[in-house]
């Protein structure tokens, strides 16, 4: 009985790990991460003064993970807008969310029950881009470990890790912090991610790939799902964390929780990905 | 008689598109260039400081479009210094344009009809810079469409679309504004530019690709020299435009123009290619 | 007797420039770029804040000239991060510098007889860089003279270079100085160091790479050392530049210098290398 349902889990991931990611899982990640994008404040406006500089912004945020990860291996930072059915969808997507007719499209997409189901499937495509990086950075740096993990890593969190000019892009400038600096939620998450992948591929974790690949995508789109559900930004990896970086680095008990919630009112809009439905909408609102 | 009218032009056209740029086209290319360094603000103070940032500077209004164009099809960015001839000549108009005696060279080429002719000139060293861009990328990404545009688009702004770093080098930041967000007519020429040579290259514009070049120069060539002449930075595009932008993205009509005024006051001296000639004067004279 | 000491010299700067660099060199280029990196405000702060982003400035300390030369020569950024035993080695000294217990370490390797060793090994391993980078590059393009001093310069000047941006990682932007406008007596040497490795390479210099490796080290090594044990930040080539720049650049005279020093007062952190010993225990203390 037991035999049996590890064969079928080995091959229920196994099928998982093999699946198409396009269109669908892809157009669910253009629409939230386009989405995140109408919410950054001042887009609006700039998608009505510059659209070019806009469709920018959205190319960005969505294959901003393929730009960082080429330019980390020497590639051309440009060579992913080669597909160009893609780049076509993202562009219908972006258009849609910033310039239907009573913006009907944005409200659809931004329907709660119907945003849980596209982030659940952003998270999928996340886990994979992630395994995908280290298995690319594998390829081409047999040793080359630390490699791995940082392309494991920019593949994960994509534009996150270049908001700062994302925003610069968009006129604003915002040096007081950055993504390193305050880690959000699913920054760090492809940070551990990206590092179990590594020890997986130098056999330093006896788990098939596929098996991992379930797991983790199992366990993002389900921690995502619920902040979502709950406009909560609080990290599963919160205590842990707390714990660890007081053994080694010598920070203050709780301190990691605090931190990133002190400096919350002096700038209320920094971590792209954390602020309340809400407060959003009315930002988004009002923009318009 | 019409037969023969065509096969000139073909010929003209084909004879034109062959010319070599170099020297006297890039010689061009290189003084008004640089000349566009000298009329911002602070420069000038920046050669006597610091002539090594100068020097950089100059080398980025020079050889930014093909800084960028390498960086962007994964090339070293400095593949194009290894032309030394170049560079040095570009070095030694640096030199005469900063550091003449009695300002002799600076006055002779600002003198206007001197610089109507170098501006023609730059307009040409310009469009053959789009279509090689288009082409080269082209030769890389066979269906890269979009990577087409972008090359030839960066091939024809240069140092303009890096306009915030280039100017980091000298000290100054304002990151309220750039080239994407406010675009210069020769920046929006050399994407719809850049956009009618990838068409071209995809054989969906039924036109030689000379022809093309030799047209597109004459526009360009035309355009800047009336607007260098007249003092003026309207741009030929702007009521299409503004149509075109009412209609697709819901700008306010005339808005496009609009915006391109209303933030002159605030920051007066926001684009390099666009301030009156007198007031250049003045500013540079100031600055000596 | 001359031709006798004439072959020991040679043999010597022939043994000398084939002396390995891993691990004693290296381990005191890391030693002493980290402690630099102490030194800087606010950075014990982001070390108790942000283990990541501290970790990512040292490497970026330790690392950046290897980093700056391969988006020189189009290569990867991240290639020299196959290294694992040299990432290891240099993360340990990150954790050994900020994190040990009583800031053991720290005051150890600070202890000026110890700093002063540490920091004439520093030089012994940037004047091998700075040929390493001209070689290569020379390898890459033979007759690129403009290429090989730029990447010898930025394998000796290495973090400095993009100080601006290493800064913002940890939250720190200013805008209005950088390496290049105010340079540091390191990143002058280095410049220089690079001009006269290409001439060498370009067979203009008639002397060997390997009497040129240790006379260059020996001068940078002996500069570095009274500087630092003087707490001075003169610059040896203060008069010669002072008088060339007059000359061919219609600097004012002496202007080099008091440039140098006159921005001090407004932004007395600038320059990394040049605090006095003082001052940066102070503030180093004073951030625990």
């Amino acid at each position: 009985m037991e035999v049996l349902a590890a064969l079928n889990l080995g091959e229920i991931s196994h099928t998982f790990s093999k699946m198409g990611m396009f269109p669908v899982f892809d157009l669910a990640y253009y629409i939230v991460s386009i989405l995140y994008l109408k919410y950054e404040p001042g887009s609006v406006e700039v998608s009505r003064r510059s659209p070019v500089a806009s469709w920018l912004c959205a190319m960005l945020y969505c294959f901003g993970s393929y730009i960082l990860a080429d330019v980390m291996l020497g590639h051309s930072p440009v060579d992913y807008f080669q597909h160009n059915s893609h780049i076509l969808l993202a562009s219908l997507v972006w258009y849609l969310i910033f310039y239907c007719p009573l913006n009907l499209f944005y409200k659809c997409v931004a329907f709660l029950p119907v945003k849980l189901v596209l982030v659940a499937l952003k998270e999928v495509v996340r886990t994979r881009k992630i395994a995908a990086g280290v298995h690319h950075a594998h390829h081409a740096y047999h040793h080359g470990f630390f490699i791995m993990v940082i392309v494991g890593y920019v593949k994960g969190s994509g534009v996150a890790l270049m908001s700062n000019f994302e925003q610069l892009l968009r006129g604003v400038w915002r040096p007081e912090t950055n993504e390193i600096l305050n880690m959000s939620f699913p920054t760090k998450a492809s940070l551990y991610g990206a590092i179990l992948f590594t020890l997986q591929e130098a056999h330093l974790l006896p788990v098939a790939k596929s098996t991992l690949i379930l797991g983790f995508t199992l366990f993002m789109a389900t921690s995502k799902v619920v902040m979502t559900a709950r406009h909560s930004h609080g990290s599963p990896f919160a205590l842990i964390e707390s714990w660890v970086c007081h053994l080694l680095f010598g920070s203050p008990l709780g301190g990691a929780e605090e931190d990133h919630h002190a400096p919350a009112p002096a700038s209320p809009l920094k971590t792209k990905e954390e602020l309340s439905e809400g407060a959003r909408k009315r930002k988004t609102k009002k923009a318009e």
